[in-house]
């Protein structure tokens, strides 16, 4: 896999940081910035998948909306109405991972696209705070095909955005799940293992695993040269 | 809502206490047993929504086992394969909620069913082993449709066997997320919120909450008599 028609990155956990909510959680709600940003975040997901089984698809502002109500109530925190738009208005203005924005610019050789659960209305603010939308050729959201991931026809929006087979693209996430995913609709992976996680239990392998993009770049960069 | 066609059970956690897990984790290793055990339930769900999305269905013993070798993995737990098959085999001597034997005999007056993300070879041992088999006119297993809550066809199972319409029976399920597809697919609900957890954020509400299974034989068997 040394020359990809194009590599499609995941956003949230990949590009930005989501962690990062955890400074204003903490500021916010203090003692409880790690818990809260943790609870939210796992809630996020898994409310993003039980919506796509139920059939009940909103788009990625409500289901993160939805999913503090419900880390706020488990946590027994009170929000005012100026901390809960506090805290949904951090997901526009994410930090990059450290290595982001240069690594992306080193793979200036490659079609690069963001595939997200995110709406264009939350991805490309984002996107742009984080100093990478110019880096990328499109800006791929799942709101296109009503369903999140890792339902298989949100992957197939890259390859009919790419005009390639499956096997003709290389999909980089940081989100085991997101990874196998994208492995049973038949991308190419590299799995970004940014905390030395255990591999998820889900009946398919990543191709490649990195520790953060800048490796990524070392195996295609080089191999190009 | 006097008199459902049927009142349908959700298995575990509603019926039976999967948090008696939690013994034989803590007495295979010392320390962890409430982690191991959360962490092992809660990709287990994980587990089942996520290859339900992906189209890569396999029963449920399969994601129990895949959830139990990453919730070992993530606490850096060595296993021996007398300590894997011992957890494994806790799903089928799971104990009922104290309530529940005595709750089901008392609602003899209706059909009662169990529905349930189990297979028949997970579920029957278990029930059979709680004491509370003999009490219910039905299993039903996901393994007829292949995918697991709360994909819509999973709740057809109940009103097909039923021969009722959705608004003539009853669901009971303590997981919030179970209760929310069973509303949206026009299930009467009644949410058994045994710990007083919040309410799951995904835009359909409960019709009852109960403490126990013995507040809502109050309110059916009461209203009956």
């Amino acid at each position: 896999m040394i020359n990809p028609a194009g590599i499609v990155f995941d956003a949230y956990g990949t590009l930005l940081d989501v962690t990062s909510t955890a400074t204003i959680c903490e500021a916010r709600f203090p003692g409880f910035g790690s818990a809260l940003s943790d609870l939210w975040r796992r809630r996020q997901l898994e409310y993003s998948w039980l919506r796509s089984l139920m059939g009940r698809h909103v788009d990625f502002s409500r289901v993160t909306a939805d999913a503090l109500d419900f880390a706020l109530a488990a946590l027994e925190l009170k929000p005012s109405e100026d901390d809960r738009t506090a805290l949904l208005r951090s997901y526009l203005t994410l930090a990059p991972f450290p290595e982001v924005p240069a690594a992306l610019a080193q793979l200036s050789a490659f079609r690069r696209l963001v595939l997200s659960n995110g709406s264009e209305a939350m991805l490309e603010p984002a996107l742009t705070y984080a100093g990478v939308r110019d880096q990328l050729q499109a800006v791929l959201s799942v709101e296109r095909v009503g369903v999140f991931k890792p339902a298989p026809q949100v992957y197939a929006l890259a390859v009919v955005h790419l005009g390639c087979a499956p096997h003709e693209a290389l999909f980089v996430s940081s989100n085991g799940w997101d990874i196998a995913g994208a492995a049973a609709f038949g991308l190419h992976t590299c799995w970004l293992n940014r905390s030395g996680a255990p591999l998820e239990q889900l009946g398919v392998q990543p191709e490649m695993v990195v520790a953060d993009l800048a490796e990524l770049v070392g195996m295609l960069v080089t191999d190009d040269a």
